[in-house]
């Protein structure tokens, strides 16, 4: 029988847990774009609430869950962590594969573990109003399902192309009452600016970011929301990990490897920091391993430096695995995993040799992902796909030597608004893509030098 | 906090509940629509494997789910009820909210309850190959999951103008390995015959069951499945009410009204046939309220009469609440509810006073989904809108007397594939229709009188 363990009400975590107190080399400041000097608080106040704020510099291990976050997160928290019987009789492993199904949540993934305390912490702070952008459109959905719960406008800059290919994550945010906008618009100046230099742009995340960061700026009633690489963003989603520590204890196992896929890094390190921790205070040894598409390979061949954050170069640099913040990834899929940097913190980890990263070919991680529809009934995203190749790659290698290792994984979200993706795939349509040493070369030639 | 209440693995219901067992009255015959006589085992025999024949007409109380059909359950089940607490919260009621929630199945329904034991059925009975039809795919993609768990071929005729406009459950029947021909097809004598009259028909289910009918009748190694009315199908999913009974146990709660939508008949039966045998055994007494779409009011204006269960009129006469087999129902979006009749055992029910019906317009019960998006979080599939707005207006009805009665419904499943039909709703394009009594008498005029 397929076991799937949730948690009883008073074994819920009331904490998020804080990787920062427990790194054995502090992370890299962040620095001013303009003096190159670390920035202080007051330098992200114009778009982020001071709880915030000091959430993202906090070294407190644990952090507490405000009641009316876990009463939202509650709707669809605790997560299942399932034991994957189907998939492991269909491999004839003697591994045991473990998943976190975070695809239970309002949106399908793990945004919304972000959104909620996001939305929270603005509301306390007397914010009326939340802006953000969206690619695929998920995360843009998240932050209006949080909106909906503490009754925030929530205003969202959706890239062009994105809004008119994908129509249904749009009308989900509709349903749960946010405002969504093609990007590049007329509402903003750096809207204005593109549309008038290109009136048939199909619009990208950097000029989305712009948009919803100028609105922010410029109205004091609101705060601009993102939905990864942050400090304060991965913390949020250790609620995830939290919960998969307890859930394993009631399985009466402990994962010998656990696996996520990166984009900018939040479900990664919502699923893996709390084990890491584990192991960085004299706990069980784990071996992390990252997933990355070959086609976004910044984790396995980007340079670690210091870059923006985003295309137009307005955000404080970070140091960070990136391909170089002009780098425009190809059409893959896995929308969410098209970031051309990686979390400084889960990049910091790398450094440390306390991860490791693999990149994966996208027709592979369909056929994985095909193989636990089959067997696990749940067709996964795209992002995800790339988890389960890894994790069916480890129990396989049991296969070969007998080993019963514990392998876990975190099924990031489900595929119900991607099914176009496995058309394509059906299809034959879905190339994998080599990425060439020299298109590495170019990427990073514009990553500055500091 | 919203309350979730699961089972505990050695808890699960291990039978199904046959309410054949305890009615008062017993059902009117099935007939041969040759003979008018009642039909017996051997008539259904070219369709369907013996052991679903046997379990159309027992009448034993409990009969045992097989443990390779609860080992597929479990990939989904027990489905969580859950405490609406934020919605009781927005509504201002002193009503306890609860709903047995059935999206979490791997189609996102209650549709795999009796998919998963017909396939295993006939997997036992030496069956390769099984056929079905479906309209908007949500039996097709259930009936495909339930093939993959039983290594078994799944063929679904999808009717033509679904197959055109919902790709995407046509992916998700190819994702879990499942066939799917567009209906009218080359494939069949029926299609054939009906393209030669007209190449450009949009098709119809009653064409799709002709050709699925067909295959199974014709292929020795095939049978054919049906994913609601018949008793079988609605004893399978009993499996949801069962789970209820012993979550509102663990709840410390009875219900006072259920509630739930009927298209065939199988999600309502599921829900409220384990309550209503409780009754009829001298339990507690519930209100049971089925809730029809005011388009295709089968219960609430339909003639209770023996009619065909399809369009073409091959099958055997049922007697049940009907609006004549040749009634097409306007393109209401809840393609789940636009059966033309009503399961007999619900109609029998009804009949017998033991629960009430009513029709509602779906621009309400669409508002009552957005109203639930937003408090609960779950976007709910158009025909499980209508429980909603029955369970909100009981709720209402508590806040003007004061009364804090526990409110039921079975939220049969989400909405992830029908956020068109949201897009339509907040562009203003869904209408209500008033279906007249002469619309019903002129329905009912092809009735066969028997």
């Amino acid at each position: 029988m397929s076991k799937k363990y949730y948690l009883p009400e008073d074994k819920l975590p009331k904490n998020w847990y804080n990787i920062l107190a427990d790194l054995p080399v502090p992370l890299p400041a962040v620095l001013h774009p303009g003096t190159k000097q670390p920035i202080g608080p007051g330098d992200l106040e114009p778009l982020f609430p001071m709880d915030l704020i000091l959430q993202e510099v906090s070294t407190e291990r644990y952090i507490e869950i405000p009641q009316p976050v876990r009463e939202a997160y509650n709707i669809y928290r605790p997560s299942p962590l399932i034991r994957a019987t189907h998939l492991e009789r269909a491999l004839g492993t003697p591994a045991k594969i473990y998943y976190k199904y975070e695809g239970v949540s309002p949106t399908g993934s793990h945004k919304p573990n972000s959104a909620i305390p996001q939305a929270y912490y603005n509301k306390i702070a007397g914010i009326k109003k939340l802006t953000t952008e969206t690619g695929a459109g998920q995360w843009g959905s998240s932050l209006a399902f949080a909106g909906a719960m503490f009754g925030m406008d929530v205003d969202v800059f959706m890239v062009r192309v994105s809004y008119e290919q994908k129509p249904y994550r749009k009308a989900m945010i509709e349903t749960f009452g946010g405002r969504v906008t093609p990007s590049p618009s007329n509402r903003t100046n750096s809207g204005r600016k593109i549309l008038m230099e290109d009136p048939d742009t199909p619009g990208s995340l950097g000029i989305a970011i712009s948009e919803a960061v100028e609105v922010a700026a410029t109205n004091a009633d609101t705060k601009y929301c993102l939905g990864s690489v942050l400090n304060h963003v991965l913390m949020h989603q250790t609620i995830v990990g939290n919960e998969a520590l307890l859930q394993f204890e009631d399985a009466g196992d402990y994962p010998d490897v656990i696996i996520a896929c990166t984009g900018g890094g939040s479900n990664f390190a919502g699923f893996t920091f709390p084990f890491i921790g584990e192991q960085l205070r004299g706990g069980k040894k784990v071996r992390v391993v990252a997933v990355e598409p070959a086609a976004c390979p910044s984790l396995t061949k980007g340079r670690y430096a210091y870059d923006f954050g985003d295309t137009v170069q307005l955000t404080p640099l970070m140091k960070m695995h990136t391909l170089g913040s002009s780098f425009i990834p190809p059409a893959i899929h896995s929308g969410g995993l098209r970031y051309h940097g990686m979390a400084p913190l889960v990049s910091h980890l790398k450094e440390l040799n306390l991860i490791e990263a693999r990149a994966e070919q996208q027709t592979d991680c369909f056929a994985a992902g095909v193989t636990f529809s089959r067997t696990e009934g749940i067709i996964p995203a795209p992002e995800s796909t790339h988890a389960i190749k890894a994790a069916i790659d480890e129990a396989l290698i049991c296969k070969e030597t007998g080993e019963s290792k514990v392998i876990a994984f975190n099924l990031s979200g489900n595929g119900y608004f991607d099914m176009q993706s496995y058309m394509n795939y059906f299809a034959g349509a879905i190339q994998d893509l080599e990425y060439s040493d020299d298109d590495v070369r170019k990427a990073l030639e514009e990553v500055p030098v500091v």
